[in-house]
């Protein structure tokens, strides 16, 4: 079988008269779009904007829930409990889903924002609560996760579908974490570099650390950033390696094993 | 055919901490529950736990969007884009919708908070936008309007299903406007009069105004408040006139003439 | 010299159309009211109504920062930047310096609310950043902290002024922390109870734990809680205990060592 | 005596992680910076960091309320009970003056944002009450208004200090009210031009329409917009434009006549 890929970005995430990231531009190059919900990000006319401009392109759209909290962008941990950070994802979630269906199109996926990320990639029980919430909305979305960590064994656990996602400019430690970004290299800034990284991991299937260890794992989907000036170059360059190595690009069907 | 007519009130309107009304008692009397969004009043917690009551009670569920405006709860008139207003509206139903199906419900109707269901009652144009973009979400939900408003004309001319409510415990003028609040008898506490008053008004299908007019139109709902010290007397009190007179109490199925 | 004690409470935390405990009423017992700031709880219009009783009964006004999360009525932990949460305390306590000067009144005290308030009960550093910040906007504000705790530390080590507060209704360790609410007696409920031991303990001027325990420390001010049901009447007891006891109930001056 | 104008523009409008404005550009060619409280933009990081370099570039820092709505920017009217608009006021003039004391700093002057500025220059009446607000808070205070409309009819009318401002980039109609947007002309884009008008008008005392009309008015200010993407570049054409015609740039004392 041909090798194929899906490459993702958050977006939706300006708010009111407040822009971020080039979210038209990203459209043209990603086949999943990881819609901010108003929570930590967006607003209701964002999402019918970006959702609209998704639709129109033919990209995946997905929900992409965070933490209650517009200041913090969704960074900082915040100690909810499990009850209300489930019911906060439905609400979310349903938003989501409420605006795809007044536009025509529907939502295929969901992904976790921020610290609500980086949470559950360490804490499966948390991560499985996330996903259940998600899923008791709607059964069928595929749950995106970080490959290797903690939610893709919540994903497991649960039997539902998800997507395997590899960063495309993060640097990963022999455990499968992302190198702190505060050592030199953590982050791969150089387009070409990055491009060729991927091109390696999709083939080899597995995510290639610093030390040159293979740590085998599916690769539904990379992970661009939005939200740097660079961002649009490096979503295009790894497009364009992908594509040369004769990597279809196109968005995951969802898996379950 | 027997007469009947629905119940109904506003609930869900307690937020983080803060309590409003008693829904438990009143979810117990009316049948169909218009369940704030979060935007005006309501939170994710509160959300459900009004949603999983009625459901549990047999309650109709309603989405009962209205401005985002926390501290004003939705009863400060804000002149938004009719755009922002409509995806405002979308969100809103969305995360109820996806609220009910999280908990194996069903939102079967929507109603117009505030401010919202004031502006509305009295601009046609602003009406149809605001059900408009609710339908855009899903297109079965059954609109309640204020009878013989604006409101009505509304959905008259969409074409989709509703139905038409009048007050328990306010007057009205012979415009079928309700007598200002600042005028003595604009607001009935006694319940025995409100509850003759309502088994008047569905006998005749009319509202019956402070002068004795009668302006025709169906009665399919009868709002009670919530809010008030009162509020589950009079209820409990208008249930039972009803009864008493033979007028069947249960949900509206949805007008479309 | 005369024992005297002063009796404070968390007060203003109504919000919007939603009410909060009976500050009227506490406010004609209490000699020193902690006023939210509209960050966990309050908002302006309730910030005025609370500081303008306060000032007509002569009860000392304090300005009670939190963490910025009305949902979570600032219970809930959240990950700030140290230089963010002293920014958010700025603005805080900024606003409710605003107020008081806008009605003739003035702000004598700071307290830490709610989540904020057991972190910094723990952690020195934090409790130490809080404080400059409440204190970079009024250097003359006297610092409200848990008796024996980080926080008395904190002050301790900045030179400001401070007042030391113990607990009308909760059992404490032998270690000055509160016995976990969980534990049967952790809360006391009977106003008799509660008064008596407010009465030893300013007498032995030290928190006598549930060991029997004295730990030696200055008792300031005794904290009444303002939202329960019973919160009037034990706050009532508490203050004719201590009277009969012949210790008088006033405002603290604030001490430095 | 020599001429002389400030030149002022709306600062601080960042929110979270989302960017709004070249602030310290900006702040090398104003002498009074109007910088958001937190309610319709900034928050108390944004606060701090512009207050910060406002002070160090010495120039005047005025606090600039507006309506309590973020993802309307302040830029949608809201129908708040007046008593409820002066809180909001008091509020944000206080956090104002909290940070800039945590700084170092003094609040020099007062300006209304957005829709509250359009709707006090239009009303006499609501003009007085948000100024009497600000001047609760600190009665020296100096009033940012809008030249011969409602707001300096009002400060007129309150004996405080004022400012009078008129704009760098917009067309005038002869009862002193901006040519509508949506009119050929009614905002200048040429820097050139808004230099040399500036010029004539500081020279001439007076407002000078698009018909030529010359209406007499104090000028203290030019307001100078920041949120454009040429904003520094006209305000650099202005202010240079301005010294060329030996009009000295410098911050308004404030009047009283």
């Amino acid at each position: 079988m041909a090798m194929q890929v899906d490459l993702n970005a958050d977006m939706g995430e300006s708010f009111g008269p407040w822009k971020m990231g080039d979210d038209a531009s990203l459209l043209t190059t990603v086949t999943s779009a990881n819609i901010a919900c108003g929570a930590h990000a967006g607003d209701p006319d964002v999402m019918a904007t970006t959702m609209g401009i998704a639709l129109q392109n033919g990209v995946g759209i997905g929900s992409h829930p965070g933490f209650p909290d517009l200041q913090g962008f969704g960074r900082r941990r915040i100690q909810m409990p499990t009850g209300s950070l489930q019911n906060s994802i439905r609400c979310q979630v349903g938003a989501s889903l409420g605006m795809a269906a007044a536009l025509g199109a529907k939502v295929r996926h969901v992904k976790l924002h921020g610290a609500l990320g980086n949470m559950t990639s360490e804490d499966e029980d948390m991560a499985r609560a996330c996903y259940e919430a998600a899923l008791s909305v709607d059964e069928n979305l595929i749950v995106m996760v970080l490959a290797a960590t903690a939610q893709e064994r919540a994903v497991r656990s649960l039997g539902c579908k998800f997507a395997c996602e590899i960063f495309a400019d993060r640097a990963y430690n022999d455990d499968a974490t992302l190198v702190d970004r505060s050592i030199p290299g953590a982050v791969i800034h150089d387009p070409k570099v990055a491009g060729q990284r991927m091109v390696d991991m999709v083939k080899a299937q597995a995510i290639i650390t610093d030390s040159g260890k293979h740590i085998e794992t599916p690769i539904d989907t990379i992970c661009l950033h939005g939200d740097t000036p660079t961002a649009v170059h490096i979503a295009a360059e790894v497009r364009s390696a992908l594509e040369d190595a004769k990597i279809t690009v196109t968005q995951f069907a969802g898996r379950t094993a």
